[in-house]
């Protein structure tokens, strides 16, 4: 394993020990300091923009909450009580939509794992809710506890790894009622990160809202002000928002908590088969969903979620990393720029193991989100199957690749020093740089010390046994669970939540 | 297998029948419509250009060749004869840089297969020089001419190989006084797509010429003319250029024929460990070679070839994909531009199977390229091993994977019908896409559909055996050469090139 340090251009980022066994990059933040990629002109994206509107207007959108509709009525929308249709005045999305900020601050039960959500900034979130697990060991399971918290401990571990968005894997060994009460208290005291919750039904929102403060230990006044969770809202697309993610929203954007908005628009299903028409229906339900997060409270946080793919057009299976998903994430990322919405995207592939497919799908999809300055990866590590299946190996090989994307973001350095004449001066013609002062001086730190890329030549490869990425993976996640450690919650903390969830779980159960 | 074709958003390019079993997309020219990537600053890149310089102007490179030395000599330059060496006047690798063209037609025997290089087109080539070859079947084994025979063949009916750049793999059993003349052969009689010859001698720089002007049937004329055969001159770094990439650049140059010229600069071993100084040295190597072909003959066509990456500071290994070969591919684009010459990138990994690692090392390198502007991507099929193995199923895989790029570089086209309001308004909220006309009239070739991809549900794929992706590249390799037709040739050249051959070998035997 490899065990090196990096001296960047930009500030020094030394590798830690992840575990006895493993180096990785310490925790950071990712920016970019590369021009995004903008597949379409201000005047395509203009009649994406005003398509959108059109939909909004002409069409409308059905909101099955009889709270939501009320709001959206008095804020002078037009709806139709009988049809559940609220049609948008364009001026009033607009404006609306200008009230959400284009970045906040995100904060952890940990301060040094608070993320900026906007700007230039890129986070990078564990997979989420996935039905089934899978590691080499022991093949593919349905989701439980024990994996949940194993995964939960693989992402508090892989430092680059900046948030949970969702259980990475669905615990249904624990009863549906009380579930969400179990995994955010692993969620708190199996990690230190920011995490998200579930939108399903106004007491678990509750529920969680209220961990969460506890968790932080900080006033409800405080709370109101510091965003410390999210939620994702995805439309039912086409154009509806059902009742538990209009009830989400209310009350997380009420208490100033993250909604991450994002349609389900697969083109060819649940959008039209062209990308345009996709991208302009993704757009009008995400401003219809984000102008209603205003209206429940201007200036709450909110995230510009793109999650447009294409379906297997011959089995209807939905299909990720692909030519269309890059594209959709790139005009994703313009139309969330439009707005002046931090961005959400992610990583993606429709794989059945963690195979060559698994990667190549994986790293178009981050090429995708990556060019498309998405602020919040979603599925960042773990994903396979197109997200039915929390894979053990992916989530470390997920690790390596980011890690790889926020070396290759930091640049490069000119300066005399880099430019290294000196150095090239000395060695002359047909020597060899090695035993170079210049390259011993930054032998340890020089270059990017991947957790699996195996660099032996085949004949020592093959001696080894012909190990395989997923393979390594493997033992790794092992070696880094086998090392994991618990991070220090206050015992009053501990106490406050369990106390809370026995009272919550009687009154569940009366 | 899939067997849809795909309408772009400029152009139609329907997908072809590959063999009995495959479709692919058509013989396309590959055009970026994207902003490149520049990690340098402006002031950067010019930095980056002066250290060039002053490497040129106070050390120098060392020229082996005798008659290269006099021409620089001739032309002005400082030459040691002691030492062999060349000190550059800045001005006239500026001037003499200046005048390469920025873009020019390569002429293949098949008018068809034409190529531009330059501006933003794209041309995607097979591995070169390859000394061992794999495939599932039969293992790893060096090279030989019937593999180099069906990895020729493999190139010709995938149509997203524009050319070849290097025999795909090396052909030991045949001798090596001759062999060039029974590899151009193969070249002319498998392929009638554009190949590229080695530099090894000027008999066979010569040899080389005139078989290709034989296949095209041309006068010598037209032949210096039209720029119709490459090859890639590897500067021996740190700064020398020996006899025989000398005696090449000045037989094919003065021919008006095209070299790609390449240093060979990987950071920490023959260049600065530092980016900034790699590249500083690479752009010193590319700039003196090019100078160098305009000094031999002005106008001619040459190509600015960037290679740099690290090595594994372990063990010295070559290491590709990585963020800092992404970094100092997309840096090479920039210097390229700033000259106004063709650039040319790799499609590289380190990986010694087709796995995942192999996976991600490529699309990362490839992620580098075509951000980086790349205008012949040398080593698009089927590198692997840091191109000590060129492999059947990684040709496959990869063939996928740039078919990918080539549609993603199609971009999306936003106008009333692909906007698709009006199927949007049929659907309605909570409907599906799949029954409207819009979709319907689109169904077969809406998407990419892919070579290797399996979209089953996981259930499906286990059923079938838990097919992985290089597995099905394996098949689809053989199903390709099973069908593989030779393309017309002109029975009056076939003898011309055998009688040439017979004559050549007869006076080699002497």
């Amino acid at each position: 394993m490899a065990r090196r340090g990096r001296t960047s251009g930009r500030g020094v980022r030394r590798s830690q020990r992840i575990s006895s066994e493993v180096q990785q990059l310490p925790w950071q933040t990712v920016r970019t300091p590369f021009a995004p990629i903008c597949p379409l002109s201000e005047d395509q994206l203009e009649q994406i923009h005003l398509a959108s509107l059109t939909i909004l207007q002409e069409q409308g959108v059905v909101f099955l909450l009889d709270d939501a509709r009320k709001l959206l009525a008095e804020a002078g929308q037009s709806v139709c009580e009988q049809r559940k249709l609220v049609q948008f005045d364009p001026e009033f999305i607009v404006s609306a939509v200008a009230k959400a900020p284009s970045s906040f601050q995100l904060h952890a039960r940990n301060p040094k794992h608070n993320l900026l959500v906007g700007d230039n900034a890129m986070n990078f979130c564990s997979v989420g809710s996935a039905p089934n697990c899978s590691d080499l060991d022991h093949g593919r399971r349905t989701g439980n506890r024990a994996d949940y918290q194993n995964l939960l401990r693989l992402g508090q571990s892989l430092n680059i790894m900046h948030m949970y968005t969702g259980y990475p894997v669905e615990p249904v060994d624990l009863p549906a009622e009380t579930r969400h009460l179990d995994c955010i208290y692993d969620f708190i005291t199996l990690s230190d990160k920011v995490y998200t919750i579930y939108s399903l039904g106004r007491q678990r929102n509750l529920d969680a809202l209220e961990m969460t403060r506890i968790a932080r230990g900080i006033s409800q006044e405080q709370f109101e002000q510091e965003p410390s969770v999210c939620t994702v809202i995805n439309a039912n697309s086409p154009l509806t928002m059902d009742e538990p993610m209009l009830r989400g929203i209310i009350e997380m954007s009420s208490h100033n908590q993250v909604v991450i908005l994002t349609p389900f628009t697969l083109a060819g299903a649940m959008a039209p088969v062209t990308l345009a028409g996709a991208l302009a229906q993704q757009n009008a339900e995400a401003l219809a969903g984000i102008a209603f997060t205003q209206t429940v409270r201007a200036g709450s946080p909110v995230v510009y979620g793109g999650f447009t793919s294409n379906v297997d057009m011959k089995s209807g299976a939905p299909a990720f990393g692909t030519p269309e998903y890059m594209l959709a994430a790139q005009v994703g990322g313009q139309l969330a720029r439009r707005y002046g919405l931090p961005y959400r995207s992610s990583n993606v592939n429709a794989a059945n193991s963690v195979d060559a497919q698994a990667a190549y799908e994986s790293v178009f999809a981050l090429w995708g989100a990556i060019n498309g300055h998405c602020n919040m990866l979603m599925h960042g590590l773990g994903w396979l199957e197109g997200g039915l299946c929390a894979s053990y190996e992916k989530m470390i090989l997920d690790a390596d690749l980011l890690q790889m994307i926020a070396t290759y973001l930091q640049g490069l350095e000119v300066n005399e020093d880099t430019l290294a004449l000196d150095a090239i001066r000395e060695v002359g013609s047909g020597g060899h740089f090695f035993g170079t002062a210049h390259t011993q001086a930054r032998y340890e730190s020089a270059f990017y010390a991947p957790l699996l890329s195996d660099w032996r030549n085949f004949e020592s490869w093959q001696e080894a046994g012909s190990p395989k990425a997923h393979e390594k993976a493997n033992l790794l996640a092992k070696q880094i669970l086998k090392d994991y450690c618990e991070p220090p919650l206050n015992p009053g903390i501990k106490e406050e939540l369990l106390a809370y969830i026995a009272r919550r779980k009687q009154n569940t159960d009366a």
